[in-house]
């Protein structure tokens, strides 16, 4: 394993553990990558079918932009790599970070219709890369979940290429994508929609 | 105490201490199991009455397949281990792992009259032993509670004779009982059920 | 300090962290006390106004049977000593927890008509001292809070008189009080009863 | 750096750590902040844009009266500085504390039309400052939210000038800003605010 590796590794299994604490990716739900180079482009990610409360730098692997593995090969990479390659494509993004919530995938469904939800008036919008104001209007696009991975990163490619001020996607059912320049950034961006995911979702029960 | 039986029990404790700081088993509710040997049956179980957040191999036991404690006898088997045997000959699982939360005891008790809840639609559900889809339908059989033991375990061998597909069982007002080929397969199982019971309690409350 | 203060205050310390990672005793909210000896009574009691999530064992007082301290006087004994004296005396208590949860200070509102609540049907009564089966029907009463402590006492007198079978109290808009043999079944009641009270309260709210 | 900032940066960051661990801080949302001298006034105050769960001393800034960056200048101080600077002069603050929690959120928004919002009858009043019983009315001020510092600040000294006895305000989709006149004092308010505030988001909820 390079030193680099293990470095990316021991940074995103810290965020395992504190998204594990928030029961963000409980079973083995989740899965995580980061840059390490970007020509030619090469991803650290989460092997497949491991809990991402208890990472060791032995649980990722390296992959090309192709997605096939690089080195060494302790597991195979997460069956989503495709989405975690194109979103790396298409944002330029240096990490990327997929979690399961309870709001998320209520909230996933509720609005699957619209085909997304909007968030706005919150200040924690501004914790999102790029925007000033809690008035800004973030639209959170929701894809129809699929087993055929093909289909479905066709559908993510869509969205990224439709609308390119999202920091972040909902697959039905599934959960959250999001991305970031770097991996703190990615980690706020989960962070923050998963707040306000909540936030809107407990707002969006009756009141007296 | 074995070699063997320390290492189960250490492994128990640690999902115990995972399981509590989820409020999983407050009090001293919940039992775990292990599989030590097929033939002849040999089960590590929690002793009954001890808290499962602070759990040491010291608090585990030996039972053979009737039930009857092998070797060292410190404190009792759960009551429940009847429930334990059954399950493991059933469905020659590895594992049993009992929860008690809050959204699984609830639902026991909205859904008792249909026998059961249906849980569909949700990316999680493909942590569960075999199932590849999220379009998968999972059957939550509930089963009425009763402090007869005897007539307890013999509705909850009805239900694994008769729901051969099922990964967990609600008994009413009481918890969950899932299992898995390993601890760890009986673990995911815990996890991804109880996100799912949350989900679907969660997404039954009216939204405006 | 004596040798058995400081044991006593190092067990209850360790509930008090306990219950301050579940939001049970936030601000300087809840009080603990554990009785040393019968005959004279000698009762351990928190100091007032220390938070409980981070109790050292100087933050214990002794106190007798009238509520005055013996011995050092580091703090003086929390307000409500005398409804720790009381309890101790008519449950022939060992330990008495008294918390804050957002769960049971809002169901002592909800039902401070019915002058308490009634919880059936739930497999965690079990847990409660001397109750063997689900079916059992806990009353919770409900007792109007009172800044004058005198009045308050008398009204928790009054229904530890009456109501002879009860394991809590719940004191309206203020928090749980309940007691133990031990200091272990104390803390196991604490768990039960606000297991309890939150699984009453999500389902006292409507569902689709 | 001094000494003194040191100490004070330690105990800000414990508070922070706790803070996270309650999802009051997400992203990098909230500051800290705690009076070093009052003549001249010289105030100590979190970095903008550091996480408030992994706080070290080296990011905290010390300012002058006027917000200025005194000696040591690694990172920028929060841009609400000035709003820390009010209320530590309005209210002879020791510290003021800044969180965003969902259900501050939730309720900021819910009361705008009011500009505030009434707590009464609670038991947990009572750890706020001066407050001797729990029929003490507590009025939380709820302020437009604005990304002009200086007309946010404008309207924030109006409610301290006007409301002279509150113990917090809600920026409205924003967060609670609470204080005290020592930093244990702060932090008793934010965990007794942040409670109150979840107790009557979720009793105005509708029940059955």
């Amino acid at each position: 394993m390079t030193e680099e590796l293990r470095t990316v590794g021991e940074r995103l299994g810290e965020i395992g553990r504190r998204f594990d604490d928030r029961n963000w990716v409980l079973g083995t739900s989740g899965n995580f990558s980061a840059v390490l180079s970007r020509k030619p482009l090469r991803l650290v990610i989460t092997a497949s079918a491991v809990h991402k409360g208890t990472l060791t730098p032995a649980q990722f692997l390296e992959v090309d932009e192709a997605g096939a593995v690089c080195g060494r090969r302790a597991g195979k990479p997460s069956a989503e790599t495709r989405l975690h390659l194109d979103i790396v494509k298409a944002r330029s993004a240096g990490a990327v970070l997929h979690t399961h919530s309870v709001w998320g995938t209520i909230l996933s469904d509720l609005h699957a219709d619209s085909e997304g939800l909007a968030i706005e008036g919150f200040e924690m919008l501004k914790g999102l890369d790029g925007v000033a104001t809690h008035e800004h209007r973030e639209w959170v696009p929701i894809v129809a979940n699929d087993q055929d991975m093909a289909r479905l990163a066709g559908r993510v490619r869509a969205v990224l290429e439709r609308d390119t001020r999202v920091h972040g996607i909902l697959l039905r059912g599934h959960g959250l994508y999001t991305w970031g320049r770097t991996i703190a950034d990615a980690e706020r961006h989960v962070e923050i929609l998963e707040f306000l995911l909540e936030a809107v979702g407990r707002r969006s029960q009756p009141w007296r």
